[in-house]
């Protein structure tokens, strides 16, 4: 393949990463974090996405006209084959054909995912699951996301809304989870659930060195880390409580898949993994079949806060295959 | 097609049952109920197969040679690719190699395939599920069995152990489950945990028309129809229960899946069936998203007992047509 780049976006509910590939798949330029805030319109938030690419190739000097194609994840339910955002809880986007929109204004390709199936989809083709056929993934964040490959496909559901892992109930009269429902796995091991457990063992007296992270919301995870360095007694009980349910949750999950790996992924792996790992394992074998158990591998995500980005190089890749495919 | 035969199977950890179709799919010949029991090795289950094979094709009186194959279910894990029973939990088989054996016996294909597993597909191909692409079985008997088909296709997971949709946690302080882990859906909701829970109630003091039908182990389907008729107050609390944490699993499995149908089978659904769907439908909606919720149908089985004798037949249809499409 001659000189051509892709444009690779992970856009979340308050920031965008971004990363220009070359045709060896080779990261040649970065972009900082930016913000997405200001953008309260489906057109608002795409303006700062034609932003942030113009800004991507002006800074990056690749020739526009070698851009293979663009691709980008977004927080919700998205319609991957066409390229539609349905639904997103944090952005405004509503069945919004940014497909369409972008490819008008670049005039090359672009395609859109769920952030947590590109994820996934990121460590599978480039990461800790490579080589692997059946994967679940549960990616520990803001939310608590799940991803699923099964025999060497994403598997997205009826409507692209399945992969819903962390509204599995793990404690059904568990504490009020965003979805509305009680005792999701999210509830309890997300940032956001995990921060309301800090409060509430605030509230009830005890001290931590969480109390200004948690103050207005959710903490951030290098907050996390640094508590746990200090052997901040109400952080570890939080983090104990998070790993006891994805520990549940990891087990049904097997029982449920007989997959072969379990890679979990996130900002909070990415800041304290092994913390998380070595607790899941010390429980999750209480909650899984041993006959099923013993074929599965569990691991951390081995990209970090590149799985979305490799996730759309992957996304870009898989379109290239099915459209030679279809014209050979 | 000519006149042509297949001899479906149904054997389950007590009993055989078995039909023969003809080639418009049409049952010409069905056998009356026989059991399993004596079999206590692989050869001497193989064995009550083998005879229960030649006893149909006698009583039937087909032509041996327009045989066209032979398929069966066993409960356990089955490597159905290969034919190779790997594991069942009430039968002697390990490992045990049942295509080869019966294909040398009878001189046609033999397919062999997981009990709930071809319930399900059975379902899918010819009852309750035609039409839907991604649809999770959940089979309610002395067990409780799953079966996915997903994008269309039976999902059976690394080593064929996928699908043990009722060893999903749903209470994780619950009772002890016959697999060893506590809290599992089956442990509250088969034959077996609702039969524990009523023998917890006598021993309470309570009196229930179902005390004779649990006093030596797992009531039979029709005494709680029976009981259930006659308001038994234990009966109709062991089903509340149950049907409590059916809705939690099942909402968890539309969170995961985003299925365009949840179908429960099974004897007790056979019995009793829509006392369970209007109980579980009255909690459905707490387990699971409602964006995700409103895209699932939910039903009752339309093939009862003859589930897995059809699943049988789908089986021995999709080796047909991969066979035909190898030597295209």
């Amino acid at each position: 393949m001659s000189e051509s780049y892709n444009i690779c976006l992970d856009v979340g509910g308050t920031k965008v990463l971004g990363a220009i590939f070359n045709e060896n798949r080779e990261i040649i330029y970065r972009l900082k974090k930016r913000s997405t805030e200001g953008g309260n319109t489906s057109e608002n938030v795409e303006k700062v996405i034609i932003d942030v690419v113009e800004q991507m190739i002006r800074e990056s000097g690749i020739d526009k006209n070698k851009i293979h194609a663009i691709a980008s994840c977004a927080p919700g339910v998205i319609d991957q084959e066409h390229g539609i955002v349905l639904f997103t809880p944090n952005l405004p986007w509503r069945d919004y054909d940014i497909k369409s929109s972008m490819e008008q204004q670049f005039g090359v390709p672009f395609f859109v995912g769920n952030d947590v199936n590109l994820g996934v989809l990121g460590e599978f083709k480039y990461g800790a699951a490579q080589g692997y056929k059946n994967v679940v993934g549960l990616f520990v964040g803001t939310g608590l996301g799940g991803g699923l490959i099964l025999n060497g496909e994403l598997y997205t559901g009826h409507m692209f809304k399945g992969g819903e892992l962390g509204h599995i109930i793990v404690e059904p009269d568990g504490p009020l989870c965003g979805c509305g429902q009680h005792g999701c796995l999210e509830a309890f091991s997300s940032k956001t659930g995990m921060s309301a457990f800090i409060r509430q063992q605030i509230a009830k007296g005890k001290t931590t060195l969480m109390a200004d992270a948690v103050k207005d919301g959710v903490f951030r995870s290098k907050a996390l880390k640094k508590a746990l360095k200090a052997e901040d007694k109400v952080a570890i009980k939080a983090v104990d409580r998070a790993c006891h349910y994805l520990a549940i949750a990891t087990g049904s999950l097997i029982n449920v898949f007989s997959p072969d790996l379990i890679v979990y992924g996130g900002g909070v792996i990415e800041a304290v993994g092994e913390v998380f790992l070595s607790r899941i394992l010390a429980e999750l074998d209480q909650y899984c079949m041993p006959q099923i158990r013993n074929t599965v591998d569990v691991k951390i995500a081995a990209l970090g806060d590149d799985s979305v980005i490799y996730g759309d190089l992957a996304m870009i890749e898989e379109a290239d295959e099915k459209h030679q495919k279809a014209t050979e």
